[in-house]
């Protein structure tokens, strides 16, 4: 099992350069037949959890390597490898989403040939990781029912940027008197056709019909 | 009582001119008695909520303006607005934080002399805003039991860059299964000496000594 760390200390981010690196991304992606998913969200959103569900369930049948982005600690990096997955941990320092640069320097550390699965968990961000294409074949935004009931219109753009979206959490909904129809709502009324899975990573509602839309 | 909406369009930020904008808040702060006090967070740890806890218990004795960033909607000074203060709602668009410009647009917006308290809501990000002065008394950031238990390691600059550190949703605590004490030693290893506060702005819990610590 491979458990690495990179640093990274970039300080000014081209939206440009960023572009360039994320088609060569994609090329390396479509080359290998590796489905790669960018799993976006705000800190708490059970980013890392969902991800460790998804691996329970496919890591006997695929090669995984999960790439953790976090300012700093390798705590979501190891928390995934714990199931026997491949992980690279970059730590950003200061910046608070990866580009594709970040992710081809990830691509450059391993022998990426080898796996058929790529989980890209971006910083804890609601807002800047939906700005920067990493050359996946999907964005995915987790949201969760412990966030309250307004993240969804105060950030639309996500939204609008994302392939997917994941309500995550749901086993909390009641207790905390959430609405998870109501932020369906909010949801459609920013993309009508955008699909959405309402999830518990913890307890593995709904996690079935995520893999098979993923192709999984 | 006043409701403003702004709409900024600030494409890049140098931190040099934030700080020189930041100097000059500061000054218009200082020169009208003004305790203004800039609350960081993430998504969902209740800022809105704590900022309306505090307008309650303080609005019989002092004027407030509530300044609230948000990429869109008016929600939040809305929710604020409702206790009878006044408010700005700054929208920034695309951008991830607040900076000293829009407050200082905020600012120029409305008579600032007229106020003793200014509750400035900075856009729910747990990253960005902490790299930015606004000319503000203190830097708040609260984080919440809804959050996981890594925000802290995580995000140690953050924390660095605040005053006083609010956990909020306490109440939550059991039912979530969360540890607030071990939390809190993640905050005493980053400084030992930061102020902590422990808080549930829906029940109460904790207000009055944050209100007694403010100097309020």
């Amino acid at each position: 099992m491979s458990e690495k760390t990179v640093s990274i200390d970039i300080k000014k981010d081209l939206f440009g350069a960023n572009e360039e690196a994320a088609s060569k991304n994609a090329e390396v992606f479509k080359k290998h037949g590796i489905v790669a998913i960018d799993i976006m969200g705000s800190v708490g959103t059970g980013k890392t959890q969902l991800i460790e569900a998804l691996c329970e369930r496919l890591s006997e049948k695929y090669p995984i390597l999960m790439i953790a982005g976090d300012l700093a600690t390798r705590i979501d990096a190891d928390r995934v490898g714990s199931h026997g997955v491949d992980t690279v941990q970059i730590n950003t320092g200061t910046a608070c989403h990866l580009d594709a640069r970040m992710i081809r320097v990830a691509i450059d550390d391993t022998d990426i040939s080898k796996y058929k699965v790529v989980f890209i968990e971006n910083v804890g961000n609601l807002i800047c990781p939906a700005g920067y294409s990493l050359g996946v074949g999907k964005k995915v935004v987790v949201v969760s029912v412990t966030e309250g009931p307004y993240m969804i219109r105060k950030h639309p753009l996500t939204i609008k940027r994302s392939d997917m979206v994941v309500i995550n959490k749901i086993d909390l909904a009641e207790v905390l008197d959430f609405d998870v129809d109501a932020l369906e709502r909010d949801i459609r009324e920013v993309d009508a056709n955008l699909p959405v899975f309402k999830v518990s990573s913890k307890i593995g509602t709904g996690l079935d019909k995520l893999i098979e839309y993923l192709g999984l």
